[in-house]
């Protein structure tokens, strides 16, 4: 008999934030593949019988290629298994979902696919920085700040620096520096009010708040080395106002 | 004894997306406060001994003001009781949570805030869109196509117009003919692929495809009539090539 992959979406970090069918598709796995963007703790909550694969690309070092990670779920469940793959916050933000499913389907594979609470509402809410507020944006921004494999960043700037807007930037630590230069570079406002949350949603989450011009140096200077979520925009502000959030 | 608010994202419609977190508060609460938005279904979920409020804001008729469902919320908690506000998606997106939570905030109310599976991460599972993809947007904005009370609406159309992105209209239903003339007007590519999601992630979800110029025409021949996504951007196209995905 034919397998079939669980494309499921873990949440931020918080496992009170599974959803309902995450953890029942979680339950019936017989193998899961996981990657280091998965939370920790996450993976304890899987089947105990199911086989652990580790994909994990690490940034800067030799990673197993998508192509790869996509053929091996074929495999897997062409030997009948039942596969979960399972992802940090939302499989088709920047989960690179969409490239897995589109093998699968290729293949005939029959996929489920769970969407989870992205790392952006997550953070927003534990950190308590409402990402849309109507005196202060009427629209959010997702980018990521991870480089395309074999290319230069190719964000679309003139968008990222229009006024009453959030901007949320993905894996955007590594190159925040350089970000930021770029930001004011193509006319955003180096004053512009700036968040960087890490561990978002988990015990040690941490935030530190500063402005375009401030972040990359506040990040360096309190030792963040991530998972972090960078936000740019003045709903920054509203959090002095809020009440902060634990888990 | 002062009472408590919970500000609760219920997800986009499948009960089975509620999180693990959201169940208690919701099963915690003395009373709830919900509005038209929530996905029917979800309120079954509460408590049973709840009270419920209803505080819904229909798109043309008298609305009860934002301030009025604020000022309840801390009535209500300085009453001693537990007090769930229960939204659908996400409440820190397009939901006014950072409004209610500012004005509990300013009355030294205890809130907890649950984020929640925004719309468009369930409408992009259930309907087989993914929101980026390398070889298609490497960045997603999210829109609400709803006017500021008393204004009309302040969308930054250079940003929405730019290549390699998805744009996520919420609440578009209304004016989508309106919005998509301007998103050409504004230099946007008339043949640019589009989606409407209506009832996403619920048995009776429908999905409409098109082009920016032709979406507008195709919801209303199909008697599109909310609530509903606007989806645009070339992962639409991926939509063809994917398993649809059930409940």
């Amino acid at each position: 008999a034919q397998g079939e992959v669980y494309l499921v979406g873990a949440g931020p970090g918080d496992p009170d934030l599974l959803t309902f069918r995450a953890l029942r598709l979680m339950q019936r796995a017989d193998v899961v593949l996981y990657d280091r963007l998965l939370p920790p703790g996450i993976l304890n909550l899987v089947r105990r019988e199911a086989e652990h694969i580790y994909v994990g690309k690490e940034p800067d070092r030799h990673a197993v290629p998508q192509e790869e990670i996509s053929a091996k779920l074929v495999r897997l469940a062409k030997e009948g298994k039942r596969v979960l793959r399972l992802k940090g916050g939302d499989p088709f933000m920047f989960g690179r979902g969409g490239e897995e499913i589109e093998a699968l389907a290729a293949a005939g594979i029959p996929v489920q696919v769970v969407p989870g609470v992205t790392s952006a509402a997550g953070c927003s809410a534990y950190a308590g920085i409402p990402l849309t507020h109507r005196d202060h944006a009427q629209a959010c921004v997702f980018v990521t700040g991870h480089a395309r494999s074999g290319g230069g960043l190719s964000l679309g700037w003139e968008a990222l620096v229009q006024p009453h807007q959030t901007v949320v930037i993905f894996m955007g630590l590594g190159q925040l520096e350089s970000l930021m230069h770029q930001f004011v570079a193509h006319g955003g406002d180096p004053a512009l009010p700036a968040a960087i949350v890490e561990n978002g949603t988990r015990p040690n989450q941490r935030v530190v708040t500063g402005t375009v011009e401030t972040i990359a140096g506040a990040a360096a200077s309190e030792g963040i080395v991530g998972p972090a979520l960078v936000i740019l925009g003045t709903v920054v502000t509203l959090r002095e106002r809020l009440v902060p959030h634990g888990g």
